[in-house]
């Protein structure tokens, strides 16, 4: 059954081509190991070739467990592994924990494809990640990209990561194991989010599946899939017309469809601040009233030391000096 | 302040040109009865000629009570007026209340604007109607189109619906309201969902503004504004493809980005069936899986009587003789 699912999702999503070599990041959690177990299982048919990422955030006393558990994981399958550390708590007194984290873990996962030459890195995330993020998501505000929630697939860095189980449910990943009995360990805090996220899992969608809809889960995951479609085309449109155009010409820039100008934006914005996280719809709003209504020279201030100038003919989008 | 707020909407989303006419939906709630305030001080401004249109559903005994309400304000602002009585109830007895009550009080409405002879037609929504809307819509499963909810202007049968409160609270009509000493009708239930969305307006959304974030309800009109812009830009292109291609060529249309061909679909069904309400997700799905795996003449039944089927070089749509 997951099997047959999974296999359905890689080839709907386009996720793994036959003969490739894939990192599978494996915490020691239900998602990551039930994972690894299927892409084991799918190893022969698709001629897979399969590398273990372990990374240990050091957050809890007994996160060395986790590592020998994945360790010896890697044994029994006969998976090469490579096991990393990291003291995220240490690193973190220059910024946010998650933000840290992530960037770590994201770091650790590169360097782990690069040493046995692949860009492909497959991660355990479920459809009830995915339900949770889009709620997440809505409940922090977001536009059509925050929609799109967790992909399937996605180009970061130049490497791939890839979610064979992003349409399968935590309860099938559960039963899965349980079948075959495998005792995971308890699901690793990804430290993400993790008190609004645990609020809106135990609470909010347990709410919403009783008194509003029960299907709430798959419509929001059916949702992100709607939207990171169409986000993709827009983007596509907005990155063909960056590459013709290099500079913002004003006049270029206003004849274009407002959807199309915010994406082209926010894009050029990202190019120099390294993402768009903490532009907001106002910072948007501003953007467009300078373009359409304000003087020539004025400024925009936005996160992450950009600054946006009207200039004559064009828009000037920098970086200051810190 | 309310007046400077709606001046900046009808700019900002070109709802109303100078010298226009205009059909005001009057129910006696305090939204329309605000409106129709609102377009009255304008009305010099932006030189208008304004109609009053106002429909007796006769769904509660009182409901006259309302009709003589709203005459009154007529009188009193000197402004025509058209009455309209309908028993939905009857006509109901053939098909869902909601549906007949929506269409009974659009063909109303278009019927007064030809009698002046315009096309365009302002009605009373306001911002948490947006939220309530778009939340309502997350919770009963939708795409970009869903999301965008109420539109700011809308064209139906040729007819322009516009909204100048979208963006205004409840509470700022209230205020608006109360400072002029005007009181309106208790607000006519609109009859649509209305179990469903007063269970989100008075238990969901007090829970979500509490508990998870405050400002919840401008977050949901702002990813109603981003959507609508999207879906506008998308529905452009995949209107563009229409025009260009009478007939869906397979070739073609498997030349087109997934985000495309959905709506190019979408809106060819549409056309046959008058409304896509009853097309879920999974039909979309059915339908990609027509087009991309199944055999020549196989056939895809949808809601509306439609049925698509796969023809050598063609998909063709047909509504079956009922």
């Amino acid at each position: 059954m997951l099997l047959d699912k999974v296999r359905y999702i890689i080839k709907k999503h386009r996720l793994i081509e036959r003969g490739e070599r894939l990192v599978i990041g494996v915490s020691g959690g239900p998602d990551s190991v039930a994972l690894l177990y299927v892409l084991n299982s799918l190893k022969r048919e698709l001629k897979l070739t399969l590398h273990i990422a372990h990374l240990d955030h050091m957050l809890r006393k007994d996160s060395c467990k986790d590592a020998e558990f994945v360790q010896r994981l890697a044994q029994r399958l006969k998976i090469p592994i490579t096991s990393g550390q990291i003291r995220v708590k240490e690193l973190a007194r220059k910024g946010s924990l998650e933000e840290i984290a992530r960037n770590a873990r994201l770091g650790f996962l590169f360097r782990v494809a690069k040493d046995i030459k692949t860009r492909k890195i497959a991660l355990g995330h479920n459809l009830d990640d995915q339900a949770e993020t889009v709620l997440m998501r809505i409940l922090r505000g977001c536009g059509l990209y925050g929609l799109a929630g967790i992909l399937p697939k996605r180009e970061i860095s130049g490497f791939q990561i890839i979610r064979p189980l992003i349409e399968v449910r935590r309860r099938e990943i559960n039963a899965y194991l349980k079948q075959r009995g495998i005792r995971p360990r308890l699901d690793a805090s990804n430290l993400e989010d993790i008190y609004l996220r645990n609020k809106i899992r135990n609470r909010l969608l347990p709410l919403l599946e009783e008194g509003y809809n029960k299907n709430i889960k798959d419509l929001l995951c059916n949702l992100a899939e709607c939207a990171g479609m169409d986000y993709d085309y827009l983007d596509k449109r907005a990155l063909r017309f960056l590459k013709q155009f290099r500079k913002l010409n004003l006049k270029k820039i206003m004849a274009l469809h407002p959807a199309l100008l915010r994406l082209v934006l926010r894009k050029s914005i990202a190019y120099l601040a390294g993402n768009t996280r903490r532009l907001t719809f106002r910072h948007m709003q501003e953007l467009e009233d300078l373009i359409y209504n304000r003087p020539i020279n004025s400024i925009v201030d936005l996160p992450g030391n950009i600054c946006v100038i009207k200039k004559k003919n064009h828009l000037s989008i920098n970086k200051k000096a810190q």
